[in-house]
């Protein structure tokens, strides 16, 4: 496994999520059934949509949370890929056609553009499942820890307080004008919601109890931060960056950070953001370098 | 709580029944976010389908299980109804237009027609999350319980076994020929994972490890009687007695039990799968009469 490096290269951002990226996508490969398991059509649509390219941000976040708190890699390792197995389906539901209508994402065509919408639908549900079954199955961690970690999972994903529940409100919003704490409280749950969720079961993991205050207010500023990011970069990206076509949120009238505020006040938000994040870990003990810099990864974010 | 009640008619099956729905239906009204808690859309819709008359038949054999085996109902209960949560996310799903395509359940217009699709497919997502939620909350039982519930939960309501990849085979099924050994396969998994999943947990919380065999054939045994006879009912009974329009599978050139073996052989069928299920409680030491009695009960059941 892969503990010792990450360990080594802590203050390196880039290397620490290169790092991540290819330990989650190889648990990944182990937890997922092969694509020549039947029902071969939810199983290849399950791996087409997990391995797209994507950047592994809650697990990251997830490692280097629990990293900064004392957890091995491998006791966090499961647990990261279950919190990407559900920002997985989230995405392959969200881009149904009674949803946000994607065709596209990552440059590649959507899950249900690919294999149906009845299969697509199917393999969101699968995933679901399957990332409990992966935190429950979990035996690096005592049971009190994997109920907990079930627990805080659920609550990031589904309803009231979590990301469920923001795409519900998002789809709502659409309908009406909506205004600036309006769009914060549906970033909050639809982006933030299991952002928070798995950077406290990083610390939870690593029993860092007295930090789980601090580690939510930063996780809650990274959420925000990524989204108010998110909506600058629907603006001023271009497709190659983005892999989807960019401006998409401006043409649908989606209450955004710079439609409501403007971009040059969206930039000076995010900036303010950024600052109040890496704040929240003022009274921490541990060195939060790591912590700081994906705040900072965030907010110069270009894709 | 109804604990001493059920203790009290253990062998009165329509008495336990009726007892197992009204304690099942106000620990679920406790469990659901009430129908004014934002997103409103989404609760209104997970309530709308999840109090529309349902039989409360997989609550009801993990809460006979759990009891025949010693377990308080009080501890069974809120497993009970997780169990029935993933149960009517996977009805709302399976009703939506790119899936079976109904308009009409237990007979009212679906979770879709009255919400909208996106209200729906959102209704779904929340109740799996908020099934796993409850278990893993529920602090009436030991964390190592907890999480092997949730563990079977998952195996039984996913893929490569559960619930979903029987969903999915269902769907392949549609456009080709299936025979009998296919037919009992994919039903295994569509209707049975669950029904198994549900039993081995009430066995599990009641600390019957060495019953677990013998639950899991009996209640395999009674998925398989359960989908002969609900194809069966199909062929057979009236619109009023089923809730939905009868001889839809047969229309959609399903592939049933009558359809493949003829209405007749089908009830034969139906009556030697039932002798195999109770056969399978032989073994038992603990007095099983109201597990036979609910397989006679889905024998002979007209709805």
């Amino acid at each position: 496994m892969s503990s010792e490096l990450l360990a080594e290269s802590i203050t390196d951002l880039q290397y620490f999520l290169a790092q991540c990226r290819a330990s989650v996508d190889a648990e990944l490969d182990r937890l997922v059934p092969a694509e020549d398991i039947r029902p071969e059509s939810v199983h290849q649509a399950i791996r087409w949509s997990l391995f797209a390219g994507g950047k592994r941000f809650r697990p990251a976040l997830l490692l280097a949370v629990g990293r900064t708190f004392g957890a091995t890699t491998d006791s966090l390792l499961r647990t990261a890929c279950a919190f990407e197995m559900i920002h997985t389906y989230s995405l392959i539901h969200d881009d149904l056609p009674s949803m946000d209508d994607d065709e596209l994402r990552r440059g590649r065509p959507t899950c249900h553009i690919r294999f149906g919408e009845a299969t697509a639908t199917l393999a969101g549900d699968a995933l679901q499942a399957l990332a409990f079954q992966t935190i429950a199955d979990d035996w690096q961690l005592p049971a009190e820890t994997r109920v907990r970690v079930v627990s805080e999972l659920a609550r990031g994903a589904g309803t009231p307080v979590g990301m469920v529940a923001g795409q519900a409100r998002d789809l709502e919003a659409e309908s009406r004008d909506v205004d600036g704490d309006e769009l914060e409280s549906i970033h909050q749950l639809k982006t933030g919601a299991l952002i928070v969720s798995a950077a406290r079961s990083g610390a939870i993991i690593a029993g860092a109890e007295d930090a789980l205050n601090s580690v939510t207010d930063y996780a809650a500023g990274l959420g925000l931060l990524f989204q108010i990011t998110d909506d600058l970069l629907d603006v001023t990206a271009t497709a190659q960056d983005l892999g989807k076509t960019p401006g998409k949120d401006a043409r649908a009238q989606k209450a955004t950070y710079p439609a409501l505020y403007g971009v040059e006040a969206a930039r000076q938000r995010a900036v303010s953001v950024y600052e109040q994040t890496c704040h929240a870990l003022d009274g921490l003990q541990q060195p939060t370098t790591l912590l700081q810099e994906i705040a900072r990864f965030i907010l110069q974010r270009n894709a």
